[in-house]
């Protein structure tokens, strides 16, 4: 299937987006084009709520403006258009609310504590958007021009609604099947969309708490599927076993696949175990792999790997000073099981485990219920500056990716917007 | 799980009705109520398109009234509206168009050759919506109150939207979560809501031809999914494959499902096929069977058991002179793969296939492509009255439905609608 140019180490992503390219180059319809966006500014802007404001715990406070492209089968690409933030016009027969064709994106905007403000690693995002988007039948959407939408968006709404250092600014983009034809049928309509949504500020203080699924509460993804895929259909069938899981107490799902109960992702977040490896004794960091497209290939996900390979392995690019107390360790995309960490946790070899995700960032895990009455005490030995009980890995990986994304560091994935206001 | 006065023998879907009228019992918030339905009629109505206008093939021609009903956590439900057909307000933060968080059902409304309105067993639509619904995390729907809901709109937009004996209209009662708020959570606001829609007259002339699915086209439903409710997430994501079928020349996919290719739903329908059974030589209308959840427990595809088990099986309950020259068989709901079909077809065993489902009734099957070059061709021996080629099983079933659905005989089946039109 990929085109004999492509080098044969080349990822899955990088396959699609260059199978991507050709079609794009092939259509002669007009295709997106961030330089033809268009601003209409809101004049009756909202106000800022402050970081402790309980309306942020709502999810459902947006800026003042949102960006919206439209696409047809016939017509191609639009211009896109910064317009002020309102509801859509969908009508009752459109695709996105009975077929579920819609994908979508989770970024986030970060004030630094230098003022500026930064994207993190938002190619990563574009790409997968291209990627998800296709998948549920909906048009490629080229990844560059998406990311030079998000840009500028960001670039109209946080110099106000981003104002204090060392905060984020939680950015939705997505695409939905949004024209009028009832037909279980690929859509001939989309709009892309992107908005802002204010957070509550999130730490979790004492670890988040598992329940590891049995085959009654769903199975969140499955080998054919589309787990791998921000699509919307991976997220509404697990709320009705999240919600009894809160319920019963506790944070999230931990969601197992098939009777051999491998360990897939912690609600929607990626998840890693750090354990002592049964049959090497190496200490090693774990996490699933992507290979047989089960897993969502999160921008965190990557982060962790990519900073713990330079910094914690045997084989570091980096060495500091910071880490020197800490084992070095292994880095292992691999299948592993339920089991696994239970005997692991029985011997003694259980180190830490945490999820990642842009939304719930890094989120050390202190406890997974996988029996009736039977439970796995994660250890939590250190406790971070912010005052949360944490692994010690968890924690010095936060502490990375928080210097990248606040800017007390100059690296590649803090990528600075310039800023323009809505004017 | 199940209360102790729910007799062993119950359903699964009595079973949760039952469940959802104990909940419904002891909530002291306003229930789902049909009584309270308001009517604002549409002063300036649409124009009926003619029987062969290709409007209708757009699939996105509705009638002049919808009627929507809003539920939120912490009001229970509001009072039905039924209204002026339009767009629905509906914010860039919903859940619906980011997690998948919607049901729907598939109804027709059809006019008689006595000039009388009728739905076709509207009670298991009603009830299936309720099940629906609370997989994806939305409220219970009271199925009875729904189907007073769905009678009262019929009852408005019919009289003039359905006016030719012997046709129909399409019914789509849907349930979305409507309310702001992006968190991955079970939502706490939603909107049902009813609309018909003009399909064009759907005959399959000359049989369907079926692509079997590979693992690399994806997977339609997997146990601890949710292939047996009607939620958007079974269609958005097969809707892909489904498009690269139709390019090549197909009409629908065949979803097989693991390495043994077990066979479950073609397209978005159930289906059948009748062979003689391999050990005992006896004739069998096999279809998947619904225990493992993994297909949808359609009305048509219940309806055909029941009405073959009736008619066509050795010991029938009603004998029917036009089938007599058919020979009995058993009605078998068990699984069976794609190379015990491919088996029957080269040992001549193969007598016909047919899909069915309320969009596309009961369609004969042609043929059916399960390896890159090799196919099966499913016999197709008689001739409807309506012209189109078809195995003479699915003709007797297909007469049979349609005698209720238009009331050339009276039957249980086919509920009579009193209408008022739109004053």
């Amino acid at each position: 299937m990929a085109p004999a140019a492509v080098p044969i180490a080349a990822t899955a992503s990088e396959l699609t987006v260059s199978a991507m390219k050709t079609d794009l180059a092939k259509s002669t319809k007009p295709q997106l084009d961030a330089s033809k966006l268009t601003y209409t500014f809101n004049k009756h802007g909202g106000v800022v709520p402050a970081l402790d404001d309980p309306i942020r715990r709502e999810h459902n406070s947006s800026t003042d403006h949102m960006l919206t492209v439209k696409w047809t089968e016939k017509g191609g690409w639009e211009a896109p258009q910064l317009r002020p933030y309102g509801h859509l016009d969908i009508m009752p027969t459109a695709s996105c609310i009975h077929y579920a064709t819609q994908a979508f994106e989770g970024m986030k905007a970060y004030r630094g504590v230098d003022g500026k403000l930064r994207l993190f690693r938002p190619d990563l995002n574009c790409k997968r958007m291209n990627l998800s988007s296709t998948r549920i039948a909906l048009p490629p959407i080229d990844p560059e021009q998406l990311e030079e939408l998000v840009k500028n968006f960001v670039s109209v709404d946080c110099p106000k609604w981003l104002p204090d250092p060392e905060t984020f600014i939680y950015l939705r983009p997505a695409v939905i099947a949004s024209g009028a034809a009832l037909g279980v049928q690929k859509p001939r309509e989309a709009t892309v969309f992107i908005i802002a949504v204010l957070f509550p500020p999130m730490e979790v203080l004492n670890g988040m708490r598992l329940l590891a699924s049995k085959e009654d509460m769903g199975v969140r993804a499955w080998p054919g599927g589309h787990g791998w895929s921000k699509v919307g259909a991976n997220y509404g069938p697990t709320l009705q076993a999240q919600g009894e899981a809160r319920e019963r107490g506790f944070d999230q799902i931990l969601w197992l696949l098939g009777s051999e109960g491998r360990v897939t992702e912690a609600g929607a977040s990626n998840f890693f175990v750090v354990w002592k490896n049964k049959t090497s004794g190496r200490l090693e960091l774990i996490t699933a792999p992507l290979g047989d497209k089960i897993i969502l290939d999160g921008v965190t996900r990557r982060s962790v790997i990519e900073l713990a390979k330079s910094r914690l392995s045997h084989n570091p690019t980096e060495v500091l000073k910071e880490v020197q107390h800490l084992e070095k360790l292994d880095v292992v995309e691999q299948n592993y099981t339920i089991d696994d960490i239970a005997e692991a946790y029985e011997d003694g070899r259980l180190v830490e485990a945490f999820a990642c995700g842009t939304a719930f960032f890094v989120a050390p895990i202190s406890y997974i219920q996988h029996e009736v009455d039977k439970g796995i005490e994660v250890p939590m030995n250190t406790t971070t500056t912010d005052g949360c009980k944490s692994g010690a890995y968890a924690a010095a990986i936060k502490t990375w990716l928080k210097e990248i994304m606040y800017g007390k560091v100059s690296h590649p994935w803090g990528v600075v917007i310039n800023e323009r206001g809505a004017q």
